[in-house]
C-alpha cells in the first residue's frame, strides 16, 4: 500500500459514504450527541442514539457499524456497553470504541477492560488515552503520564507504540488524534495533519471523530476509514479556521465545511505513509 | 370549516403563544434536548425537561401542555412516561407525543402500546413512524416498510389512512412530517408545504417539531395546534433555507427565522384542506 | 474592600483562569451540557461532566473546582450530589451548586436539602430559586412568589435578604442573575449590569454560567469568583447583543464574545458595590 492507493480508497470511502448514508448507531456521550449526531450526518451517514441493551443491539441490527463512547455512563451501560460490543462482533460488523475519560471511574474501567476480547474495529482517541489503553489491556507500551479529565497530556508521537500494540492486538485499526493525526493498522503508520487549534476550544470534536470514523467504517476497511475521517476533519478544520478565529463561529464553519467537502477534498488532505 | 377559517385560528394560536409564554414541559430525547428547549424558545413558549416521574407530574401541574418523545429512553422511563401521560388525561391538559425510533426495543413498544388507552391530544412523527403506531395499536392500514432506524422509508401519502385512523382513535390531531406535511383530526386533512431539505441534514428537527406543537397546544385546539406548528416550521425553514445551504448554518438561521416569524407569516404559508 | 480593589481582584481571576485553564468538573442539566462545557472552555477552562457517584469524587480529586446543577436528575443522583458535594468539601475545594427547577419533584428537594450542611461555596441561581432555596433551608426571608417551572417570577431585589443569608450561612457568594445581577458573600453586596433580554429567549445561559463560575473558583475567592463569571456573561452579552437581536446568531456570538474578552474588559464593565 502507497500513499496513492490509500488516497484512492479514501476517495472510495467518502463517494460511499454519500451514496448509500450508513446508519452508524451510538451509545455516546451526553454532552456531544447532537455534535455527534450532527456531524454524522454532515459526512453523509446517518444517526441514532441509545441507552438500553436491546436498543443498542437492534441498531446493530439495522446499522452498518456501531459506535461506543465512554463519556457520560450510565448505570444501565453496565449491560449496554457489553451488550453492543457483543452484538457487533457476533453480527460481524465495524465497531469504533473512544475511550474518554479512561480512568476516571471503576465502571469505565471495568467496561474498557471487557472489551479487550471483543477486539473493536477502531480504536480513537487522544494520546493519553490510547496509552492509557493500552496499559489497561496490559499491550505494554509506556504507562504515559495519563489522562487528566478528558484532555491529552501526551504528544502524539508518545502514543505511537500503544497505538501500534493496540491494533495489532484487536487485528483493526487505532487513531490517535492530537496536532499531528496517527493512524495505525499495526503493519503501516499514516500521519495527516490540518484541523485546528480552534478544535481544543470547543467540546465534542473528539467524541464526533469518532461518530463520523463510525459511519465510514461501514463503507471501508479499518485503516482506511479512519484515516478517512480523520482527513475529513482535517480539511473542515482548516477550512472553518480560514473563516473565523471564535470558538463558536468555528463549529457552526466546521460542520458546514464537512457537508460542503467532496470526496477529493477529504482525499488529497496531508498524509504521510510508512512501515512500523 | 375552510382554509380562511384555519389561517384564522392559526394566526390567534401564535398570537396567543407570544402573550402566554405557555410552559410545556417535555420528557424528551437526550441528543436533541437543547434544540427542542431553544425552538419552543423561539416559538415564544417556556421549556423544562425532566427524567422523573414525580417531576414529569409536576410540569404537567404546572405547564400548559406537556411534550413526550420516545428517543433514548431511560429506565426510569417504565414510569415517567406513564405516569406522565397519566397525569396531562387527568388534568385534561393537552399532551403531544413523538413516536420516533418505534420498533427499536422492547421498552419503547411497550410504552407506546400503554398510551393508546391514554388517547394523547396531537401524535407527530414521520409516515414510518405513523404507519408503525396505527398498526401496533391495531388501528388498521398499511404496515408500510416499518421504520429504519429513525428516517423515514415511508412517503406522508402512504400514511394517510394510518394518521386518519389514529386521529379518530384518539379525537385529537395527528402529524406527518415530510415533503408536503399532512395533518388531520380524522375529518380533515390540511396540507402544508415548505421547509427545505436540509432539514432531513441536522438532527433534531421532528423532535423539536413537537415541542412547539406542544407550545402551540396549550393555546389551540389540537388541529390548529398541530397545522400552526407545522406552519411555523416551513415558513422559517423557507427563510432559512434562502440564507445558506449549509447544515449548521442552516440550523441556527431557522431558530432565528422562528422567533422573528409573526403570527400572519406563519398563518399564510402554503396549506390546503380537504375532508377525509 | 472598594470597587477598584474588587475590579483588580476580577482581571487577576480571569487572567489566572486563561494561564491555568482549571478544569471544574459538573454533574449538570442534560439540556445545557453541551452549552456549559463550552462556555467553560470559551472562558479559559476545561470542563467534564458525569454522572456517578465515584466519577464525580474522582472529578473533584483532579480538578480545581465543582459544579453541581439540579437540572434534569436522574435517580443515580441520590448518590452522586451527595457523593460529590462531600469529596469537594472534604478535599477543601470550592464547588457551586445552581438549584435549577426547585420544587419540582422529591428528589431535587430531598438533594438540596442535603446540601445545606455542605455548605456550597458559591449559589446562582434566579430570584425565585434563590428565595426558594432560602426557605427550604429555614433561613427565613420573603417566601417569594416560588418558581414556576424554571423562569424566575420574582425581580432580583427581592431575593437580596434571602441571597445575604444564604451568604452568611455558607461562609461563600450568592449571585442572583436577573437584569440587574447581584452578588453578595454576606457583608458586601455587588450589582452588575450588561447582558441582553436576549438571554431569556437562549435556555442555558443560567446554567452555563453557573459552570463559568465554577471555573472562575477554581483561581479566586468566592466573591470574586461570582462577580467575574457574572461580568464576563454581561460584556460578553452586551457585546453579542450588538451583533445580532435573534437567538441562534446571538448564542453563537455570545460564546465568541466570551473567548475574545480579555482580562480587563471582564474587570471594567458596570459594577456598584455596598455594604449591606
Amino acid at each position: 500500500m502507497d500513499v496513492a492507493a490509500l488516497r484512492s480508497q479514501i476517495a472510495q470511502a467518502a463517494e460511499r459514504v454519500r451514496v448509500e448514508k450508513p446508519l452508524a448507531g451510538s451509545v455516546t456521550n451526553g454532552v456531544t450527541m447532537d455534535f455527534v449526531a450532527n456531524a454524522q450526518l454532515a459526512a453523509g451517514g446517518s444517526a441514532a442514539m441509545v441507552y438500553l441493551p436491546d436498543e443498542a443491539e437492534c441498531l446493530v441490527d439495522i446499522g452498518g457499524a456501531l459506535y461506543l463512547n465512554m463519556g457520560t455512563l450510565m448505570p444501565i451501560y453496565e449491560q449496554t456497553i457489553p451488550a453492543a460490543a457483543s452484538a457487533a462482533c457476533c453480527a460481524g460488523k465495524p465497531w469504533v470504541v473512544d475511550p474518554v475519560g479512561i480512568g476516571i471511574g471503576a465502571l469505565r474501567s471495568r467496561l474498557l477492560a471487557g472489551l479487550k476480547d471483543d477486539r473493536p474495529t477502531i480504536i480513537r482517541g487522544n494520546a493519553s488515552e490510547i496509552i492509557a489503553l493500552a496499559t489497561l489491556w496490559e499491550l505494554g507500551g509506556d504507562a504515559g503520564t495519563g489522562p487528566l479529565g478528558v484532555d491529552s497530556v501526551d504528544e502524539v508521537e508518545t502514543a505511537r507504540a500503544a497505538a501500534v500494540a493496540l491494533a495489532r492486538w484487536t487485528g483493526g485499526a487505532v487513531a490517535v488524534s492530537g496536532v499531528c493525526d496517527l493512524v495505525t493498522d499495526g503493519q503501516l503508520v499514516a500521519r495527516c495533519q490540518g484541523g485546528s487549534a480552534l478544535m481544543e476550544k470547543v467540546t465534542g470534536f473528539g467524541c464526533s471523530l469518532g461518530g463520523v470514523t463510525a459511519v465510514y467504517a461501514a463503507c471501508a476497511d479499518p485503516f482506511t476509514a479512519a484515516v478517512a475521517a480523520v482527513m475529513l476533519y482535517n480539511v473542515a478544520g482548516t477550512r472553518a479556521a480560514a473563516r473565523t478565529t471564535l470558538p463558536a463561529s468555528f463549529k457552526m464553519s466546521f460542520i458546514d465545511e464537512m457537508a460542503a467537502a467532496i470526496p477529493s477534498d477529504i482525499a488529497e488532505g496531508p498524509l504521510a505513509l510508512e512501515e512500523v
